[in-house]
């Protein structure tokens, strides 16, 4: 994430939380100056993400706030373990604990659930990747969670590359046609994948020459392996389609190159994240 | 939610997938002014919210589309169902299909995690309310959620109420000494609540009259029951800490007024959603 | 204030008078790099409110201009009195000269309103509190000065207490099918007040034992001191009607908790703040 | 006012009212749909200003509401005068309300006092005009408002002009060196405008012939008869320093050609306006 | 361009041609109400871009104006040809008169030039595409104009493919290096571009088989026609590097795929276009 | 420029070329923290102008980056003179490389445009001054650009000063009503302008003695000659219209005191800056 990006994630988030009249709570009840000291503890085992984001969260409100971190995101930490010492004016700490927590929370459990799906499938060549069913405004950090995670980035919005659905097809009719208007459209730098239900429309894609990957959508892992065979490493093959960690292993197995899970940006549960005080 | 609050989280969303260079697959593949019709259909049974953003979204791209839905925020819906039907153009329509659902889709998780929560404490007086534990710049959003799942709201943020929190207290050395601060503090429309770890804390609270509720943090529910008791109704009584669908209902039956949850807004799966088209 | 609001508000407000072509006259006139000091002073004696926007305006300019204050936001200073001292560049001094002075002025002005109605009533328990008759895009601005001044305030918004006015009982057919409605759909953390015009109307509030605070609404003293009695102690009194600094004393004396007043922000004169410099 | 700026004050004004969520009062007491009418009334005579931004507050909340008005800004009012009728959704009217009413109350009252200033010198060619002393954030509207009462606007900000003070003259040595130093800046749809404190001062302005006006800086009304005198209509002169109504009428009489107040803007109490309703 | 994105540039424009006074010649002068018609004017012959733009700017200072135009982005017009119609209100029409046609003569610029060199090598089957060498803040306007003058676009920023330049290559010490740190870095939707100044560094680049795309910086003709021997339809070849109207063909007719150029966008003099008006 | 206007544009240029996922292959293939200098350089003569961009470029990926730099804006060089050294984080650098070097292009091509007019002219006393024919979102900088190469600024906006031209002259029927009508609006420091197309017209305008400046629109030099003796130096001329590089020193030539030109900044050329690496 660059710099700026956390930035304006942070502000907005610290916006959201003070509100209009800020933490009333701690202006009332902790005397100016008050000094503490507090850590960012993983309350069950996880991959870590989200800590610059923390960490900004804490210096917006606090600009000379001491902050030590020995792991950086994508640090895989047990139970119990602090992943953030903050050191500095208590009230500051106290009113951007819960956008830190909030961040790191969300962040780390996608990453921690993008995780368990590359650990399942570290024995084949498959990666995982994320999708664009994301959390309304915030896909350029769930991908990033993904990222930290050891998972890859599909793409990041309907611009970044050419993604022919079966409505696509239809319109245009036929696969053929319709990789011939994505071909006679695509600059030299987008990359064109189309979706296929079964083994005859992916003998069309392969017959056309034109795609550069390819979706098995919701086949049986009988019919993915026939089309690794069938694409001999021409296209870049992804399996879509309700996949779980049950099922990934044996997916990954068929030889397909990416496994595509909407689950591990849009319904992954937060780690478990709270902060330890000394005020 | 306001329809501006609407209209600014449907914008930022369709900038965030748009992109740059909007939909490069739709315009190379879908003739200009190709009509279509498609549903929003519930692939799962859940509790619907979010189809004022989805209605917005599809809007924006195309304002004279089309758009029927005989239900609203807040039904109860089985498996199948159709939520909203549109009709117009097909471009606009598969352009905005992915920020549509992912709104559909988030918050109608969490109304459905909400309502297994109410309709497991029906029973009771209780009533289910959120936390501040949302994801960061949705808050407004997931707790709208919450209440089209028959949940209630706690704070929006750090400014609309005092919640003392055991540092504030250990800070102002005491509970009688903190509460007197947020007392001497707090406007007439300021509520004041407290976190008390056990019953002698409680008594404290009771103690000063002052608080108007008081948060039970991670007690078991036989503590709860004498706590109920020595409140005696001149206090509004939230119970906190882990409380699952499984242990809900214990809970609720001890006579609290209000349980707690963040895994309602921060953890609650998607309710899976999707288009379908003709065109 | 927290730093993030000041910031955003002095930024837009330099915007708005830097413009597009910025300081045209000073940068025509005074050598880059010429410097000078500066001091903000009290034309008149009044509460101060506003300093650290003026200290961000002066910094936003010239980050490493050296500002001094020995006094903080909420003293009071008699005519002549110096606020604040401004050492660097000339330039950004004067081009920010007039931004800062708007703050102090302004906000001083409600600070110094606020006072003068604080100290009137200071034999009494009562408090003195704003409303939501604000200068529109400054409410959070204002009640800060409010609060520099001594009062307290009331709500921030719409949304963050329910208070019910002769519409919504007209609405909802009564008082008490009011309170109802807005006991349904209030949580443990919003405080619901009610505006009553005459004694049989608090009777029956006070009869449904529902309201947290009661707004009379233009009554005289004789009838605030019957409602006082009456409600014993049992809900927050706030008095509300075109109070003055002539009446609130005699109104503070009849026992009501709260005395709002429009004025103090929409109408309070600015506080006469100047710049005297060396240059 | 052009319609986008009225948008974005009136966006603005609404978000900081509204909050996070929403006018809890009106959803929780007045069931969806219910009709409306209302008018906004002033309680006190003055000059209307701000009408179009309380249509814009209302329509926002609800596109189809009906609204009519017969008169416009800049109208002079009497006491108990209807200045608009709005008809429609009871809920958004009164969630609306308190932004509309700030609006016309706050520019109502800036039009009034400049008409009240205006009318004292209407015997002389005189006009008044405002200064950059405005609340920060608010200045177009503002100025905009004094316009409605018949006044004339200064600078916008510091770059639609050259208005040199004392301090740019001693920084530059002198008038005749400053006016240098401006003209060769200036292009030539800029005007330059010099403050004097004495008539050896505007004399030295005289000579230079750079100058398109000068500023009279807290001169009795004896040396402005003079410079009147000396100036012989070759430049705009404009009175400035403490004008009061009391006073505006003897310095019109000098013969200058503009008053210059920042009372007019900075402390113009609200105009007392309503919203009478029928629900 | 997606409305939204119109929407903003538009708006932005306004802004900054209103200021915060708006058309004030306009107000002075033109009586409200006046109506008017005109038409934009092509001065000179060209393919023309922007009338989405400049459609928008006149909506948005009177919504209901009238608006009539037979041709699209992207057709190619004669000196003299009206391109749009424009009736209404006169007022509104010169206030956004410059906005409209600084879009339409800025973005039919940069479409007449790219249409220019697409000409030159209409006999090849090479296309011409632009770069990231664009005026700040304006990419997606100036690729949309590339589009309409037949060209192809390249990347929209630094994240949306991988191009591999000599510091990339020369840090990660070498080409197959810095090719399989891309390749594991990238998902299946990136391509990979790497940049080669000679013929050797080409066959490195097709030793490792990873990359999709090359650029060939500045080389000559000849070396080109090699460099399309070598590469035998394995990767698509753009040719960097000062190409002109002039030297294009040439280059074309050597067998690349693409010729980039930076001049399309940067530095395509404005298209003339006005307005001829019936007030 | 101000500080602040210099930093909304670069961030708004940074998040332009950054997109959602930043600059994904100097990630994949520069190790975090590997070190770097730089030098911009210019590949041709010309006048420099937007080196404060290009230095808040590289700060706000790297804000202990090290920059040196022995010019300023505004100051002629030769080609291959190094105008700027960066010195630190090689990643950054190279993902601020095309933001900064597409500002210091850009601006400079205008400023070296601007400076060869102004060398032309020198012999004269007339100076050149820009239009509103510029580039939409870049004006402010576009003018500042001109600034930088000798150049001197026409209005920012419509809101600036009043500019008549034959369309407002012909509603308000005719050169005397107009220009009445303007002064009847206009404060004392808003300059009023007035287009006339040949001597009849100016005669008519000289007789009202209203305008401050007029523009002479397509004339002829003999009819300039004429109009600068009707002028007597009573009004500040301009000339206006279709003025190149090689009809300038002729007009200049006649008195005019302005020459105005859009294709300074609507149409000239990038300067072209590279960016040469040590990493």
């Amino acid at each position: 994430m660059s710099p700026l990006a956390v930035d304006v994630a942070v502000v907005h988030a610290l916006d959201e939380d003070l509100g209009r009249a800020g933490d009333v709570t701690s202006v009332a009840t902790i005397p100016r100056g008050t000094p503490g000291r507090a850590w960012i503890v993983a309350r069950r085992a996880g991959v870590i993400a989200g800590l610059p984001f923390a960490e900004a969260a804490f210096r917006k409100l606090a600009p000379d706030i001491e902050i030590t971190s020995h792991i950086r995101d994508g640090a895989k930490v047990d139970a119990k373990a602090a992943v953030m010492m903050i050191s500095g004016d208590a009230r500051a700490m106290l009113s951007a604990e819960r956008v830190a927590l909030n961040f790191v929370g969300h962040l780390s459990g996608i990453a921690t659930a993008t995780a368990a799906f590359v650990q399942r499938i570290a024995h084949t060549k498959a990666r995982i990747c994320c999708t664009r069913k994301t959390t309304p405004g915030l896909r350029a950090l769930q991908k990033y969670a993904v990222r930290c995670g050891g998972g890859f980035n599909h793409r990041f919005g309907l611009d970044d590359a050419m993604l022919i659905k079966d409505n696509h097809s239809a319109v245009a009719c036929g696969i053929r046609a319709v990789l011939e208007r994505a071909k006679a459209s695509a600059g030299h730098l987008v990359k064109i994948e189309i979706e296929v239900e079964n083994l005859d429309q992916l003998e069309e894609v392969l017959e056309t020459g034109i795609a550069d990957a390819v979706t098995l959508d919701n086949m049986d892992t009988a019919a993915m392996r026939k089309a690794v065979a069938m694409v001999a490493g021409h296209l870049m093959i992804e399996a879509s389609g309700g996949i779980t960690l049950e099922t990934c292993a044996a997916i990954a197995e068929t030889g397909v190159d990416y496994l595509s899970s909407g689950a591990i940006t849009h319904s992954a549960p937060n780690l478990d994240v709270g902060l330890d005080t000394e005020i």
